[in-house]
C-alpha cells in the first residue's frame, strides 16, 4: 500500500505497477492496481483508476490516504448491455492547466483555474466494442469528473435507466444534507437542513457536505448540469454514495444522443470549513460564458411588495387587500429612489391568483395585470425615477402553460425595461406539469432532465431579450452562471420566508449552515434584512438579532440582495438600515476568516466598485467571542470601520434589536473583537480613506 | 432562569434577585437565587456565587449559557469543623482593572491585564464567626478565583485535610488530560496526554484541556502555586470535578498559618483552540517581578553533551564512552561559538552517577567533577568564546541531600560564569526523598508543598547568584516566571528524549496536543531539533519530517532552546541547519493564526531584537493544506520569506528528511498556502526588507 500511494502521487499519465515492479503483491494490494494515476497540481490530492474483474472505478487520495475507496463507474442502459463492465482502459492522456479568468459579477473578479486533467478512455473487451471516456480534472481543493461518451454506431440514441457512479467515502463522517426523492414533498430543496452520521444519511440533494472525524471537509455536488437529471445521492451501505438521478415522467432517467457529456461530478475537498467555501472548483468546471457582452446584467438590491404578502397584511389576489396596486407600487418606487435601490418586486400584479393555484398554474396570465394595476404606468414611474422595476412569473408549477406563454410575457417586459425577472415553481417536488405530444398531462420532478432544460430555456430566452433571471423554487445551481451570467441568483433552499409562516421557522444555525451547504452551488435569494424580527404572525418569529440581519448581506452571497423587510421597518430604524443602503452586491475579493459548518462564520468582501470591504459575521443560537485580523485591508491605508453589533443584552430570544453603532480608524495591522450574541452577528463597513499624498498601492 | 441571567450580567455588586422583585420564582430557579454576580468587561463572561443552605458556590455563564454549573467552594480541616457550611455572604466589593505591562522576556512583550474583579467575605453564621473571602478576577477570556484566608482568632495554624473547590461542567465535552496521583509512576507528568470523554477522566494534572460539544475551549488550571500543594483533579461523578490536593508526607494536604492565600484557581475560556493558547490569564494572576532587575537573565539557544548520552553513544558516568569530558565539551563549546549559540550543557560531569542513582540522588556531588572533565577550564575555555556553560544538577529526587549541598552549588557556578543551571528530579512521582527533623526519611510527591517550596527556594537562591533556572522533572508551572523571571523555563511534559529511548516513542499528534495542554501553563525545554530522524535507537525513530522539527522552534515555547541533535547532524544538514540558527528564543508578539487540539496549529512570533518574524506550522499524523494571511506582518514593508517545507515525497514514515528550501519576497497581503505533510510542518523566517525611503512604521 504505502509504496503504491507514494509512487501514484508521481505517476501522472503511467501506469503504477509499471513503475514499481519490484513491489510485486504490495503494488497489486489485493484489488487490482491502479491502471492511471494523476495528482493535483501541488500533489495534495491523487486520483487513480483501475479495472477489476472488467468493472473500472477510481479512487481519490488525500495526502496517501484513502478519502474516497474504490467506487464504480458506469451506467445502466435501457434496451442494452449496462455500460460498466467487460471494459478495459484503452488509452489515457493527461495535461494540465494553470489560467485565471474574469467573473463579470461574482464573489471575486478573478477566478484561478489550476489542475492536471486525466482523460480514460474503457472501451468493451469484446462485443461492441462500445467506449466512453471519463475525464478527471484534479485540484488542489477537490476533483471533478464526466463522462463523455462519443458518438459510436453502438451508441446512437442512449436512454440512462441509472447513473452508477459511487462515492465510497471512507473515513468516518458526519452528513449536513437535504432530503431527496418525495415527489409530495412542497419545494422539496427548502427541507432543513439535516445533521447526521453519513452512515444514517437518507438519499440527499447536493451539494452534500460531511466532515470526517479526522477534520476533512468534502463537499459532494455536480456542475454543469445542462440536458441531464440532476445527480441526487442515495446511500448504498455503510458510507457507500451512489448517483440517483432524477426520474423523467416518462420513466427514464436520461434520454441523449451521443456524443454527450454528463455533468461533472464534483468532491471539494479542505480542511477547514474556510477553504471549503473559498473553493472555486464548481465555476472553473463551467464553460466560459455564451452569452455574450453580458454589460446589461446588473447586480443590484431591491425592495418589494413581499413581506407584507407572507405577513397577511396584504394578499397576491386582487381583493380588498391586494398587495400589488399601482399606489403601493409607487410608495415603494419612491423609496427605492430615495434610498439607492436598483429594483422593486412586485409581486401579485397578473391575473391567476385566486384559488389554488399551488401546483396548478394554468390559471396564470403573465401578460395581464389586474385591473388595480396599471403595469404599463409603473414601469414607466420607475424608469423615471432611475429605478426597475423587477418583474415576477409564478408558474405554480404549470411549466407547459408557462413556456407557451414565456416569448410574449419576456417581450411585455423587455418593451417595457423591466431588466430582472424573478419566476416562481412552487408545486409539491414532482409537482410540475407539462402536456406532451399526444394531450397527456406529465407530472415532472423539479430537477429532473425536462425541467433543467426548461430552466435554461428560460434563462436564454430571457437573455436574447437582455433580462436576468432569479430563479425561485428552482434546479439546484450548479455554476451555469459562468455560462449564463444572466442567471443572476435563485432560491433553492430555506429562505427568509419561512419565519413569516413556521412549520417551522428556520433555527438560529440555519444560516450557518446554508453558507457551507446550499452556498457552495452559487447566489441564494435568501432576502435577508428583516427589522421587525418578533411575532412575525402569530406562529412565528425570527430567531436573529438585528445586527445578524445585517450581517446575512455580506454572508450569504447573492448579486440581487432583497431589503426584505416592509418600508415602515426601514423608516423606523434610519441607523441599523444604513448599513443596507451602503452595501454592495458585487465583489472583487471574497475570504473566510473564521468559521465551522452550523457554528459560526465570519466573511469578508471588497467592494467591485470602490476600495471598501464589508464584513459579515454570524453565529448560532450560542455567543462567540471571536477576534479577526484586519490583515485583509490595504497595507498601509487607513480605514473608516462603521461596526454594528449586538448591544450588551442582545439575544435572538429576549433582545433581538440590541445594536450598538460605532465608528472607529482601522488599519490592517489591527485585529478586532466580534463579540456575537446568542443567535447573533456583526456587520462591519470598512470605508477606504484617501491614500496619503504620495503613497502608491503596495504591490 | 432567562430573566435571572439577563439581569446577573449586569449585576456587579448587586444582588440579581434585588432587581427582580418582579420575576418571583424565576429568580429563585428552585435552587437559591445569585447573591452576588459579576460579569467581564466584555460581558461575555459572567461569575455568580450562591448560598445554598450556608453553603457557599458559583457558578460560570457564558453569553448566558451556564458554562460551570452550581460549584462548591470551601476546606475539610484538621481538628476544626469544615469550612464549607453555616456561611453567608458578610460584604462584597468590586471594582475594575485595565493595565498593561511589560515583560522582560516571554511570547509577548507587552500583556494586557483587564478583568472586573468581585471579592466576597463568607462569615459563619453561628459559632466562632470563621470567616474567609473568595476573590473573583473575571476575563472576557477567563476566570480566575482564589481564598483569602485572614488572620483570626479561630484560625491560625491551619491544617488543610482537603480542599473542596468544584468545577461542575455542564455541556458534554472531550478532555485531554495527563493521569495524576500514581505514586510509582516515573515522572509522572511525562505520561502520554489522553483524549477521552471527560465523563470519563481519571484524576488529572492540570492543565485540563476540555472542548464542550458547543465548541467551547476551557482549560483548568491554576496560577501562583507558592506554598501550596499542587491542585489535581479528580472526576466526582459525571462531568463534575473536585480540586484533589498533592498530598505532603506527613498525610496533610497543606500546612500554612493566616493570613494566606491560595493559588489562583483558573479556567480559560474561548470559542477556539487558538485564542485559548492566545490567553495570558495564567500570568496575569501572577505578581509582578519581586526579583528586581532582571538585566542578566537571557534567553538563548545551547547545544549539549545530550542526545549522544540518550542515544546510548555516550555514558552520563565516568568510563570509557564517558560524554562528559573536556574535550567533547571543547568540541560543542567551538561549535556553539561558530554557530551563534549561547550556551552549551554538559550532563554527566559530576560525581555520582554509577549506579542505580534514578530515585537516590545521594551519590550526587554536586561540586566535584569527574577527573576527566575540568570544570574550570571549560567553564574558561567557554568564556573566551564568547559561550556561556549551562550547568547541570541532577538530584535523581535526593532533595534533602540537594538542599545541603545547594548553597555551595550555586555559588561554585556563579564563579566560574555558569548564569543557567539545568536541575533534575528524575524519580517516580513519590520519590523524592528527604530527612525530617526526626532523621526519618521522608517521601514526597514532586508537586506536593514541599517540592513547591523547594523549586521556588532554587529558583531564589539562584536569583540571589545571578542565575537562571530550567528545572527537569519540575513541578507544573503555575506562571512564576513573572514574578522571578529567573525561572527561565522547565520540562514538565514528555519532550524529545522519548523519541531515543521510546516506551513508546511520542506519536506524530503529540505536539499538537501540547500546545492546547502543556503550553498553555508556560515555557517547555523541549529539546527539538532532531536531524536524524530514523532508527534512534534500536527500538525508536522521531515520528516528524525534518520540517516539522524547524516549526518546532516556533511552535513550542521556550527562551532556552535547545538544538537537540548531535553536532555531526547539523554539520550534515547545513541548509535546514540555518533555520535553528536564525530562530530567536525572545518575542515581542504572538499569534495563533489557526489550529484544533491535537490536530494541527500555526503560529507566528515577531522577533524581540528585530523586526523579524518566524512561523511554525505543524500537522499530526495527517497531512493538511492550510492557506495563511501574511497580514501580521507590517503594512508596506516588503519580507525576504526564507521557507523550509515539506518536500514533495515527504511523510514522517517513508521520507522525513524529504525538505525543500525556498526564498520568495513577501509582504502583508499576501495568502501563502501551507502544505504540511503526514507528520510534518513548515517554519518560515520572514526577513524584514528597509524600509521605502521616507515610508514611517504605519499607525
Amino acid at each position: 500500500m504505502r509504496n503504491t500511494r507514494v509512487a501514484g502521487r508521481w505517476a501522472v499519465g503511467a501506469t503504477a505497477c509499471a513503475w514499481l515492479a519490484a513491489a510485486g503483491p504490495a503494488c497489486a494490494d489485493g484489488r487490482g492496481a491502479a491502471l492511471a494515476s494523476i495528482s493535483s497540481p501541488g500533489n495534495v490530492l491523487t486520483v487513480e483508476l483501475t479495472i477489476e474483474l472488467g468493472r473500472p472505478s477510481y479512487r481519490v487520495l488525500r495526502f496517501g490516504e484513502e478519502l474516497i475507496g474504490r467506487s464504480r463507474l458506469g451506467f445502466d442502459l435501457r434496451g442494452a448491455r449496462p455500460l460498466d463492465h467487460g471494459f478495459e482502459l484503452e488509452r489515457q492522456t493527461s495535461h494540465s492547466v494553470d489560467e485565471t479568468w474574469e467573473q463579470p459579477w461574482g464573489e471575486r473578479r478573478y477566478v484561478r483555474n489550476h489542475y492536471t486533467e486525466l482523460a480514460a478512455r474503457f472501451t468493451e473487451t469484446s462485443g461492441e466494442r462500445r467506449f466512453y471516456e471519463v475525464v478527471f480534472r484534479v485540484y488542489d481543493d477537490g476533483v471533478g469528473f464526466r463522462y463523455e461518451i462519443p458518438a459510436q454506431p453502438a451508441l446512437a440514441d442512449v436512454v440512462i435507466d441509472d447513473e452508477l457512479t459511487e462515492f465510497a467515502v471512507v473515513p468516518v463522517a458526519t452528513a449536513w444534507w437535504v432530503p431527496a426523492g418525495q415527489p409530495d414533498a412542497p419545494n422539496d430543496l427548502e427541507i432543513l437542513i439535516h445533521k447526521s452520521p453519513l452512515a444514517e444519511l437518507g438519499t440527499a440533494h447536493t451539494p452534500l457536505t460531511i466532515l470526517t472525524e479526522r477534520g476533512v471537509h468534502v463537499a459532494i455536488h455536480e456542475a454543469a448540469l445542462v440536458d441531464y437529471a440532476a445527480m441526487r445521492l442515495a446511500r448504498v451501505d455503510g458510507q457507500l454514495l451512489r448517483a440517483a438521478l432524477a426520474p423523467d415522467a416518462a420513466g427514464w432517467k436520461v434520454r441523449r444522443t451521443t456524443p454527450f457529456t454528463t455533468p461533472w461530478r464534483t468532491m471539494q475537498i479542505a480542511d477547514s470549513a474556510g477553504q471549503l467555501y473559498g473553493s472555486d472548483l464548481i465555476l472553473n468546471l463551467n464553460e466560459p460564458n455564451k452569452v455574450g457582452d453580458v454589460s446589461w446584467v446588473r447586480p443590484g438590491k431591491f425592495i418589494g411588495i413581499w413581506w407584507d404578502l407572507h405577513l397577511e397584511n396584504w394578499s397576491w389576489a386582487a381583493g380588498p387587500r391586494h398587495g400589488a396596486t399601482t399606489e403601493h407600487a409607487k410608495r415603494y418606487i419612491d423609496f427605492a429612489a430615495k434610498n439607492g435601490f436598483s429594483g422593486v418586486l412586485v409581486e401579485g400584479w397578473n391575473l391567476g391568483w385566486e384559488g389554488e393555484w399551488f401546483g396548478h398554474g394554468e390559471s396564470f396570465s403573465f401578460t395581464r395585470p389586474y385591473p388595480d394595476f396599471d403595469l404599463a404606468a409603473v414601469a414607466a414611474y420607475a424608469r423615471a425615477k432611475g429605478v426597475h422595476l423587477i418583474g415576477h412569473h409564478e408558474t405554480g408549477g404549470g411549466v407547459g402553460h408557462y413556456e407557451e406563454e414565456l416569448g410574449a410575457a419576456l417581450d411585455l417586459y423587455q418593451r417595457l425595461g423591466v431588466d430582472t425577472v424573478k419566476t416562481g415553481y412552487v408545486a409539491a417536488a414532482r409537482g410540475i406539469t407539462h402536456t406532451d405530444a399526444e394531450g397527456r398531462v406529465q407530472l415532472e420532478w423539479h430537477d429532473g432532465q425536462y425541467m433543467a432544460n426548461h430552466y435554461l430555456r428560460v434563462v436564454t430566452e430571457a437573455a436574447k431579450r437582455h433580462i436576468s433571471i432569479d430563479s425561485h423554487e428552482p434546479i439546484k445551481d450548479t455554476g451555469l452562471r459562468r455560462t449564463y451570467p444572466n442567471w443572476l441568483t435563485r432560491e433553492g433552499a430555506r429562505g427568509m420566508e419561512y419565519n413569516a409562516w413556521g412549520q417551522p421557522v428556520n433555527p438560529p444555525e440555519h444560516e450557518t449552515n446554508l453558507v457551507f451547504t446550499r452556498m457552495l452551488a452559487g447566489p441564494f435569494d435568501f432576502t435577508p434584512g428583516i427589522f421587525a424580527l418578533e411575532r412575525t404572525r402569530a406562529c412565528c418569529r425570527v430567531k436573529s438579532t438585528l445586527a445578524k440581519q445585517l450581517a446575512l448581506y455580506v454572508v450569504l452571497y447573492s448579486p440581487l440582495q432583497m431589503a426584505a423587510d416592509r418600508i415602515e421597518s426601514y423608516e423606523a430604524n434610519p441607523a441599523p438600515f444604513q448599513f443596507i443602503k451602503d452595501v454592495p452586491t458585487d465583489w472583487s475579493e471574497t475570504l473566510v476568516l473564521n468559521g465551522e459548518i452550523g457554528e459560526y462564520v465570519t466573511i469578508v468582501r471588497r467592494d467591485r466598485r470602490s476600495d471598501d470591504w464589508y464584513l459579515g459575521s454570524i453565529s448560532n443560537e450560542q455567543g462567540r467571542l471571536l477576534a479577526v485580523s484586519l490583515g485583509f485591508l490595504e497595507p498601509g491605508r487607513r480605514y473608516n470601520a462603521q461596526i454594528y453589533r449586538d448591544g450588551p443584552h442582545a439575544r435572538w430570544d429576549t433582545a433581538p434589536t440590541d445594536i450598538e453603532i460605532e465608528q472607529r480608524e482601522v488599519g490592517s495591522s489591527d485585529t478586532l473583537p466580534l463579540r456575537l450574541a446568542a443567535g447573533g452577528g456583526a456587520a462591519i463597513r470598512f470605508v477606504a480613506l484617501p491614500r496619503a499624498p504620495g503613497a502608491a498601492r503596495p504591490r
